[in-house]
């Protein structure tokens, strides 16, 4: 089974340097674990077109997904788009469609800084989705999103579903043993089953459980297995019901 | 001035399949600006040795300062220690000063699983902080720590003060004039005060403003001086006190 694998690329001198909390990568790691998509990266960067350029050519060979948040507004700070363009070493056009959407939004007295929004990196594609009046922009397997997060969400949700894939499943256990006293064991029920992604997070915050494990696979018949391995070897009298 | 460049390195699958909201670079953003740092990178990874390893080795030569979180327990998916290890060609030891802590902390029948702890890359440093009775591990410039949100807290507030320089300056202004009428004028303020940071934040949640404009150097002369110059060219009816 191909597991479509995803990164998230933050583009945002406002998030490194603490003035506006990020909320866009937050929102996304949720809807892509519901699609069944592998967020296998999240990259936050400064506005500079070097570094937006060498990151997305990065991370768009090694992902099936790259999806961007912010820098596509009109001010001197918006370099995202000219960034991806170089990236992919592809000229910026006006694009005639996003041109008299624009043109549709602001009237004929448009002006020339209105108007660049419909600048693009040649051969991108537009992407409708249901309640969208103006879509989503991709260049290859870039996906580019504003960093407003109203319009982030929005745009996302209306085009999410062309993502979904087979779910993961995934179960939960808690336990007031000692992570020290179960290393030995998780790592030969991690050895056993290898389809198997096996997590363990102490916790220190409450008083409830000391570990948390998870098991989660894109194949159910796997992570049941795992599961009922793992409660066979972990101690009754500790096990916790959350 | 030469300002201290920062990156986070957040290791761990849990905060990328969603099972953990991240909190410690969240933290750390702010820490960061307040102690003068400027934090210009942030990645978030999973829980894999190769990845990992070429994570560290790329941003310890990037970076001033690289910190860490995660994958520093006893389990089989904390690989943090010898990644980093790899990332720097060095072998693992055990650290007589680690050991002896831990010996004292869990007595002398402490079992292999506990001893590993104080296994660390060779030539790694203790940085030991105020009320701090085990120590942050360093190598060279990589400052390792916890994933568990207030194990991370404890320490890095521990040691915080070693990386403070000299302070931003910040100034905010807010405004009901459209981004993209604003536009044209921010390119030439930014242009003529290039040793300041000028950054446009529309806000479409709430009506008190439309854009949030800020200002900030580590020159505090500097950032009062693009202050008056943007004032000057914004329009005064429109300028929103908040």
């Amino acid at each position: 089974m191909h597991v479509p694998k995803a990164a998230i690329l933050v583009i945002g001198n406002e998030v490194l340097s603490g003035k506006v909390e990020e909320q866009n990568a937050r929102f996304l790691i949720g809807e892509l674990r519901e699609l069944g998509v592998d967020l296998k990266c999240i990259l936050m960067i400064p506005d500079e077109p070097e570094e937006i350029a060498a990151a997305v050519k990065d991370l768009a060979v090694r992902f099936d997904y790259v999806f961007t948040s912010g820098g596509v507004g009109p001010t001197h700070d918006d370099v995202t788009i000219n960034s991806i363009a170089r990236a992919f070493g592809h000229r910026i056009v006006r694009h005639p469609e996003l041109e008299s959407l624009l043109r549709r939004y602001f009237g004929e007295g448009i002006d020339e800084t209105r108007l660049r929004m419909a600048d693009v990196p040649e051969g991108a594609e537009l992407v409708y989705g249901e309640a969208l009046k103006y879509p989503v922009l991709a260049c290859g397997n870039v996906y580019i999103f504003p960093g407003v997060p109203e319009l982030f969400r929005k745009k996302f949700t209306a085009i999410r579903d062309r993502f979904r894939v087979a779910p993961f499943y995934l179960r939960i256990v808690h336990t007031l043993e000692d992570e020290f006293d179960l290393a030995e064991r998780l790592q030969a029920i991690a050895d056993a089953h290898p389809t198997v992604a096996i997590g363990s997070y102490p916790n220190f915050a409450t008083p409830e459980y000391k570990v948390k494990l998870t098991l989660e696979s894109k194949v159910e018949t796997a992570v049941d297995a795992a599961q009922q391995a793992l409660l066979a070897v972990l101690d009754d009298a500790l096990m916790v019901e959350l």
